[in-house]
């Protein structure tokens, strides 16, 4: 008995601790040696349960809840290769700087590596991936170690929430009994009459000093880019985009920027670089001597090129979160403070440009762009390149648009434009995995509502289990599954150049009929028959609740026929203009 | 060019080794880091690739095949989160000690931790849990380089097969141009005229005076007993029978031990102590002076309670590879040695005994145990213990039997009885997960035919993206799935009996219909009638082809009051049993 008193309230002071910090929401794998954390938190009125019995989805599900919340969620699970499952998203959330906190059960120290039945080495489980690991104490109801659990989760959510945010791992060591005692008010803690702990989390800054020396710098440029990758930071679109108006710079906006659509000023936003940066008289014309760089790699390869080509211009990086964003080893000044702060205190520093000859050459040629992306409008057989350039006008003002890695997220970077319809784009671009995507973007939908998922058939099925989440839990969704029976992505790299290997290797196709999966989550299924068709069913999508699948069946030789032939006009079309400037 | 010259050079040579080390299965998931592995291994004559888009069911189909083979099995990935799908499939190898060869592509050294897409920390990405790391070094077409990528080859599978088997992870840093040049015989190297590397592999054996001392040891008692576990050695069972024979000791045999079903004698072995060591009077009667282990512990909880209660009695753990399987700290020699070689000495050191009244003992109480199992046979619903006391006649000569873990691993223990059918059981024991089940046995079917798969409803949930390897490779596998519609070990669990949270968080009911998910995958779906019904089907499976599932439908409740039933009346049976032979 004195065993089960230690268990339960070592366990409800740590719970109750994680509440107060903020965490609501718990992503519990069911298993036999994480009983007593499950009972505890199960017991507590302010959590809310999330069963997901496949360890691997329910890590993306909290993920998906992390992500639009940017809060902390906790995922449980027994001991064994349970935790091993959780690997994937914890990389994930790592590198996408998503707060996550990770709970594991495990056997006590005499019955590791000993041959006990699903006992596995837990201690540093995930290795370099997470930002702070601890093996619990094992449960005591000594006002120390009620002290230590209460302190220890209010240190976890604080750590994993930190810049940059991240995963927090906590081992808890359980022994039999597993049973809590839950007959009275067990979060009436008595333990702790200082109250509890509230982490205040600093920012990174950098002196008034400097940053007039920086914005000195800046305003003895006139040719000048701001590049603006994934960043999670509601204030940063308004003070970024009054920067661009103060420098007269254009903004080259990765759609996970959140910069192409808003409320915030959009007229200097440049949106279809990936298209024209592919043309070398564009190129030229359009040389920055300056480059100012915020959040994560933007994901066009053509920008990338561009950007390692101008290895002559000043570069500062700008990172809040102290990390290393450079994989050209390109930058001359690497700055760590709040990009927010950052942009306000340069506009502050900083005297109004009346005119922008630079910027004009940028939005001209961009405009240009724009004005033949009609060509991929149209196309009268279902493509992948229209699809991504209707989604704007086709969904609700407001939405959130989830986007499979591979293709479809490097189309919606070619053909997703600006608009004001307030359109949160997110995606896993911490490590690009097409895994796990079904169940980040069901999680988000938790909080992010309406919700569409655009993804490829192959990052469908690797994430399939994940839909149980919309049956279980009656979570709308709405998918758009782009399915051409294969990997198109590698259509467009030089693997496409062998015949030999490549439909074995690379083209690898499924031949999947996905209605039967969606029948099975209880879901609807609609094979989409032509643009007509689509565009009726995203009128109606707003209505529809639940899971919605709808099918978009391509052809990934005609895809990269169309796209080449794209291409191949504007780039034309954009030398003629720039010569025709010169 | 250069580039594409060393780089085909220097994965010719590394692959040329892996196929002499006698690998020829690799699991291949498609990628763009990896393409110039995967075209070099697609260009041998002599390997067989298999493309498994879901990393997770990749490393366990290829887990499968290295189980039932006792040879290394390559799985080839991209960098990113696709290389943390496989800890799952990494852990269980590691404790069940099946090789496994991992190589992950990764970038180079210039890209690493600086933002670059698809870029994570793989350097020791599995930490302890594999036997080897080694960080490639870059492609390089010098002598000395094609020698060290030939020798880490040899030497990567050499230590994968060392005793204890295990996982060995090699990464590849690649830079683009990731193409490598098939235009001629590139597997005929002029580089390696002293011709390949051959490691023999030693086993640990002691010393005949150990062996002497150990013998006159055992002959000095008359009552003991011979406990086997898990144990991957053809010849094994003839060496301990035999040893059980000269020593008058039964042999509690687990079922995947091997040792239930074979040509080997029968007589001694003990297949029913998971009921009968439930009952006090039985464990009175049956008290040994002197316990031999080998091989895994066995699953019965039953006998490791057992155990522990004997801690009195001399203990030698017989361990091959070195470990230190022993959760309870009984063992009192830790012998490690190769089993069988350990068991052949011992015999040829010992003296024949004529008759055990020990052994007899055992024998009684297993038949008894054995004659009440009528009870569970006599059941007219589908239910969960008949359907593994009927397993054993029910399946062909020579089947091999995959097991699920949760209930039905246990349920075979209980029921599945001694047989000369020389059905192989496998099952992963390794750390006990549900994860990737089907995978590991359809890779396991690649080589061992016919192959029934047996496993719960919430295990073969998990890992359904595994059945796409039937569709797609034309594989014969028969799963049965005991559809109980949750998680039916929670209701023998301590759980049970706390209503409150208990069908959230262990119940756990998914209320699927798993006809969709076959149909999807071209296999042919069964909701099993009745007895009679599963019987014929049983009787057909040999003829069907591709893959068959077999739903048995059983209810929670009634298998939990069945199993009571059962262990209630057998009790009663063996006390009066135990009390009238005192």
């Amino acid at each position: 008995m004195n065993h089960q008193i230690s268990l339960t309230a070592y366990l409800a002071a740590f719970v109750a601790e994680l509440v107060q910090t903020g965490i609501k929401d718990v992503v519990v794998s069911p298993g036999s040696r994480s009983t007593p954390m499950a009972m505890v938190m199960a017991e507590h009125p302010e959590i809310n349960i999330h069963i997901h019995v496949d360890e691997r989805s329910a890590a993306f599900f909290a993920l998906g809840i992390a992500r639009v919340t940017n809060k902390p969620v906790a995922i449980l699970c027994t001991s064994g290769t349970a935790a091993a499952n959780y690997f994937p998203a914890i990389i994930e959330a790592r590198y996408s700087r998503v707060p996550l906190l990770v709970l594991t059960a495990d056997r006590p120290h005499e019955l590791r590596e000993v041959g006990a039945p699903q006992a596995i080495d837990q201690i540093h489980l995930y290795g370099q991936h997470v930002k702070w690991f601890a093996d619990m104490a094992l449960p005591e109801s000594s006002t120390e170690i009620i002290r230590y659990a209460r302190t220890v989760g209010a240190r976890a959510a604080a750590i994993a929430s930190q810049a940059p945010a991240g995963p927090v791992h906590l081992n808890f060591p359980f022994r039999e009994p597993l049973i809590p005692k839950l007959d009275e008010d067990i979060f009436q803690l008595e333990e702790r009459p200082m109250g509890y702990v509230k982490v205040r989390n600093g920012e990174l800054t950098i002196h008034d000093d400097e940053l007039k020396e920086i914005s000195l710098k800046l305003n003895g440029y006139t040719n000048g880019i701001i590049v603006c990758g994934n960043i999670a930071d509601d204030r940063f679109a308004q003070a970024v985009t009054d920067l661009s108006e103060m420098l007269k710079f254009p903004i080259l906006a990765d759609p996970l920027s959140q910069l192409r659509s808003g409320q915030h000023h959009l007229e200097n936003i440049v949106e279809t670089y990936d298209t024209f940066l592919r043309n070398e008289d564009a190129k030229v014309y359009l040389k920055p001597d300056v480059i100012l760089r915020f959040g994560a790699m933007p994901l066009s390869k053509a920008l990338t090129i561009f950007l390692k080509e101008n290895h002559q211009a000043e570069q500062f990086v700008i990172d809040g979160a102290g990390g290393w964003r450079d994989p050209s080893s390109l930058s001359t000044e690497m700055i760590y403070c709040n990009e927010t702060f950052f942009c306000e205190k340069v506009v502050a520093f900083s005297e109004t440009r009346t005119s922008g000859e630079f910027l004009e050459k940028w939005l001209a040629v961009n405009d240009l762009t724009k004005a033949n992306m009609a060509l991929i409008k149209d196309s009268q057989q279902l493509s992948e390149g229209r699809l991504f350039y209707e989604l704007a006008d086709m969904l609700p003002k407001g939405a959130t648009l989830f986007v499979g890695n591979s293709m479809p997220i490097r189309d919606l970077d070619s053909f997703f434009h600006n608009n004001s319809k307030s359109i949160k784009v997110i995606a896993n671009r911490g490590a690009n995995g097409i895994d796990g995507t079904v169940s980040t973007a069901i999680g988000a939908s938790l909080y992010s509502q309406p919700l569409y998922l655009v993804l490829g058939d192959l990052t469908f099925f690797h994430d399939l289990n994940g839909l149980i989440a919309s049956k279980l839990y009656n979570i709308d969704v709405k998918i758009i599954v782009v399915n051409n029976n294969g990997g198109g992505i590698f259509s467009f790299l030089p693997q496409s150049e062998h015949p030999k290997h490549f439909e074995l290797l690379f083209g690898t196709p499924l031949n999947l009929d996905f209605e039967h999966a969606v029948k099975m989550f209880n879901g609807n299924f609609t094979r989409i028959k032509d643009w007509e068709h689509l565009q009726e069913l995203m009128n109606l999508s707003t209505e529809v609740k639940g899971l919605n699948v709808y099918e978009v069946v391509t052809n990934r030789e005609s895809n990269l026929v169309e796209h080449r032939d794209f291409w191949r006009i504007v780039s034309e079309e954009i030398s003629n203009f720039v010569k025709g400037a010169d």
